[in-house]
C-alpha cells in the first residue's frame, strides 16, 4: 500500500510546552489572548488586528443565543437523560444546527463566493447581482440569505452587522454583493426582502475570506456556548420533565382507553 | 395532569429584538460585547468585570486545541463522510470529552466544592487538604486534578492559570485548596504530584461560582472552536481517508487470506 | 516511539467480498441471517442457537419503543432542523440514554457481575443477595433494577423477561440472583420494590456473558430503530414546529413586554 | 396563540402496559416478535409476512458491519474518551453516514421515486430510465446507486439482495427500473457501471414503499449495532491510543523541534 503523508499544521505539544499556530500557549496566549482572539488564531491560523477582531466578534455573538428554540430543547431533554454527559447534551443541541436554520449561512456565502470568485477584481457587481437573482428565479430556488419568517420586515440583525463593517473596513465587494442581491430580489420578485442575519454573516465570512462549506461552523461553535447557559439553567430550573410529561400526555391521549 | 410552569430567564425575542439577559443583542451587544464577555454573560447571566473577563478568557482559551487527539481525530474522521453536516463533525469529536478528559475538571471541581461548601468561611484549608487526601486514599481513588501522564513533572498550564488568577484577583479559598491538596498529596504519596490543569481550571472555577457538575461545559464550549480549526485544516488538507486505508489495512492484515 | 498492533478480528474484505466474524456476507449472512441472528454475530462473535436467539430478541425488543419521552422529543426536534442529516437526528435522540435511562442497566449488571465474579460456582446466593443489599444500604446508594417511578407496582415487563429465561433456559444464577436482590431488598426496607425491566435484562445479559460496562449498547442500539420510526412520523405528521411555538411562547412569557 | 394538535400514533403506557402500533409489549411482543419484525412494526406500523420478512432482514443486515471505518474509527476514538457514555461512542460513529456513505442510498431512492411515482401504473420503464440518465448526464451529476471505488467490477451485495428479491416477490418495478437505469447509464457512459449496494437497497427500499428521505434511517439503525459489537472489541482490545500515539507524532513531526 502506498503511503501518503498524515500532518498538520495546527498545534504540537511537548511535555513542557504546548504551540499553536506558532505562539506558545503558556507564554504567549493564557492571560494575553482573549477567546474571540484565540478562536480567530484557530479559524485563520493568526492573530487579527483590531478591526477584525471587532469585526469577528460580532459575528461570533449574534448567534450564539436566541432562547427556547428546537436546538435548546434538544439539549435541555438530552440533559434530563444523561446529566453526567454535558458533551452529549451540547452534541444534541448542535445537531439540529443543519439545513433549515445553519444550512442558509452555507448557502448565501457560497452563492457569494461562486459568483463572486476573486473579490479583489470584483468587475459589475450590478450585473452580477441580476444575473444571479435571474438564475436562482429560472431555478425555482430560494434565495439564501433574504427574508425571515419572524424577525419582520427587517431582521435588525443584518444592518447592525453591517454598520460594524462599514466601521472596520469590512465593507467590500461581498458586502456590496449581497446588498446588491437583496434590491434585485426585491424588484424581481415585487416584495420585500430585506437581508437577514445568515446573508449579512455569509457577506462577512466571505470577505475574511473564510470558504462558504464551513461557514456554519462559526455558528456552531458559538452555539455551544449558548448551549451551556441552557444546561447550567436547566440543572437549577428544569423543564425537561414537564414538557415529556405534557407532550406524552397530549401525543398520546387518543389512544389511551379512557378509565 | 398537574401542570408546573415552564420557564426560562435567558432570552426573549419579537419579530424587531432579540435580548439576552435584560441585554439588547443589536443595541448592547454586538460591536460592543466580544465573544468571551457574552460567553461569561451566558453563563453567569451578567456582563464581566475587567479582571472577571481576563480570568474567563484564560480558562476559555487554555483546552480550546491541542492538536491530533482522539477527539479531532473523531472530527476528522466523520467530517470525511458527511462533509455536509458541520454540526455533526463538530458533535463527534466533542463526545470524545468524558471522564477520561474531561472528568478530571468536573472531578477536581466537585471535590473542592465539597470540601469547602462555604467559601465565604473557608476554616482552616490546611486540616481540610489533609483530610480530603486521607479520605481519597482511604477510599483508594485517584485525586483528580493532580499529576499528568504527558506534561511531567509540571503541567504548564496550572502554573500559568494560577498566575493569572493572582493578578486577576481570583486567588481566593478555592485556589488555596487545590494547591494545598497537591501538596499534601505529594506528602502522603511521597510522589512528585503537581496540580494539573483540570485541578487548576476547577479552582478557578469554583472561585467564580460555577458548579461541579457544570464545569467542563466550558471546556466542551471552548473545544467546538477548536475543532472548527480542525475542519477547516481537513477541507483543505484532508488526513482521514489516508488514516482510513492505512489502519483497515493493518487492523485486518491477520485475517486476510494471503493473495 | 515503540509501536503496538493495531489489530480487530470482526471483519474484513476484498472487492469480491466480505467476511464477518467468518462468515461470508453475501453466502451466508444476507437472506439466511435475521436482524436478530445478525446482532449477536456482532455482539458474542458467532451466530445463536434457537434458543439464545429468542432470549436474545427478547432483550432487543422490550426496549426499543415508548413513545413520546425525551429521546424521541430531541431526535424530533433535531430533525426538524436538520431533516437532511437524519444521522444526526438518530444520535441526538440516543445521546439522552445515559445515567437517568439506561444507566441503572448498566449499574444493575455491575452489581450482579460484581456480586457474582464466577456464574459456574455460585455458591450461597441468598447469602451473597443479603450482602449486596446491606452493602448498597450502609453506603446510602439506590439498589439498581428495582423499583420504577411509573410501572408500578409491578414493572410487567420484568416477569415477561423472566418467563422467556425460563423457556428458553437462561434461568441462571444470575436471574436467581436479582430476584433474591428483589425480595432481600424489600425485606430490608420494608416496601414494594418488584424488580424493573432494567433489572431483568442486566441478569439476563449477565446470562449471556456481556461485560456490565457495554450491556447499555444493546438499549442504545436497538432505540435507534425505535428512532427512525419517530422519524417517519415527524416526516409525515410534524409536531416539532408546534412545540418550539409553544413552549418559546409560555418559557419568555414572563420576560416580553406586554403590547 | 393559535394551537396545533401534538399527536402521535406510535405508541402509549399506563403503568400495567405498553402498547406499540396496537400490539401489547408483554402479551404480544416479547419473546414472540423477533428483533427483524419488531423493527419493521416501527417503520412500518405492522408485522411483516414471512416475505416481507426475509427481505426486510436482508436489507437490515447488509450494511451492518464493514470492519475499521471512519465510522467505527470515530466509535473507538470516542468511547476511548468516555467509556462511561457508551451512547455517545455510538452516536460519534453514526453522525459520519452522511451524503458520501449513506447519501448515495437515499440519492437512488430518491431517483427512482421520482421517476416512477406511481409504482401501480409504471409505463414504459425503459423510457423512463433512458430519461433518467440522460437528465443526470446532462447536468453532469454522477448518477447514485451505481459503480464502487472498492468492490469492483461488481458489488456482490447488489446482485444478491436482488435474488432475496426475486425469491421474496419483491422484484417489482422499481427493481426493474434500477436495473434499466445501470444498463442505460452503461450504454452511455460506455463503461462497466454496474449497481452496488445502495443502488439495491434503494429499489428494494422503494418496493416496500418507503419515502426516500428516510431510507437512509435503516442503514443507520443497523450500523448502530455494528458500532456496539466495535466498542465490545474496543473495551477487550483496544485500538485508540496507539492510533492516537501514532497520528499526533506522524502529524505534527515536522513542527516539533529536534531535539
Amino acid at each position: 500500500m502506498k503511503r501518503r503523508e498524515i500532518r498538520s499544521d495546527i498545534a504540537w505539544a511537548t511535555p513542557k510546552k504546548i504551540v499553536i499556530h506558532g505562539l506558545d500557549l503558556c507564554e504567549d496566549i493564557v492571560g494575553k489572548v482573549d477567546f474571540g482572539q484565540m478562536s480567530f488564531l484557530l479559524v485563520f491560523g493568526r492573530l487579527p488586528h483590531a478591526n477584525e477582531a471587532r469585526m469577528f466578534n460580532a459575528v461570533m455573538v449574534i448567534l450564539m443565543e436566541h432562547g427556547i428554540t428546537p436546538s435548546s430543547l434538544a439539549t435541555r431533554l438530552t440533559y434530563s437523560g444523561a446529566p453526567e454527559a454535558v458533551q452529549g447534551a451540547v452534541a444534541a443541541g448542535l445537531l439540529g444546527l443543519g439545513s433549515v436554520f445553519a444550512g442558509s449561512l452555507d448557502n448565501a456565502a457560497r452563492m457569494l463566493q461562486q459568483a463572486l470568485p476573486d473579490p479583489k477584481n470584483p468587475g459589475d457587481l450590478d450585473r452580477i447581482a441580476a444575473e444571479t437573482v435571474t438564475a436562482f428565479r429560472s431555478r425555482k430556488e430560494i434565495i439564501p440569505g433574504i427574508g425571515h419568517p419572524f424577525h419582520k420586515p427587517i431582521d435588525p440583525r443584518a444592518p447592525k452587522l453591517f454598520q460594524v463593517a462599514e466601521e472596520t473596513g469590512f465593507s467590500g465587494p461581498y458586502v456590496d454583493l449581497m446588498k446588491k442581491i437583496g434590491a434585485e430580489a426585491e424588484r424581481q420578485y415585487q416584495r420585500v426582502l430585506p437581508i437577514n442575519v445568515t446573508g449579512a454573516m455569509a457577506a462577512v465570512a466571505s470577505q475574511f475570506g473564510l470558504p462558504w462549506n464551513v461557514c456554519r461552523g462559526l455558528s456552531v461553535a458559538a452555539r455551544a456556548m449558548g448551549l451551556v447557559g441552557h444546561i447550567i439553567e436547566e440543572a437549577r430550573q428544569p423543564m425537561a420533565d414537564e414538557i415529556y410529561a405534557r407532550l406524552e400526555d397530549e401525543a398520546s391521549a387518543h389512544l389511551r382507553p379512557k378509565e
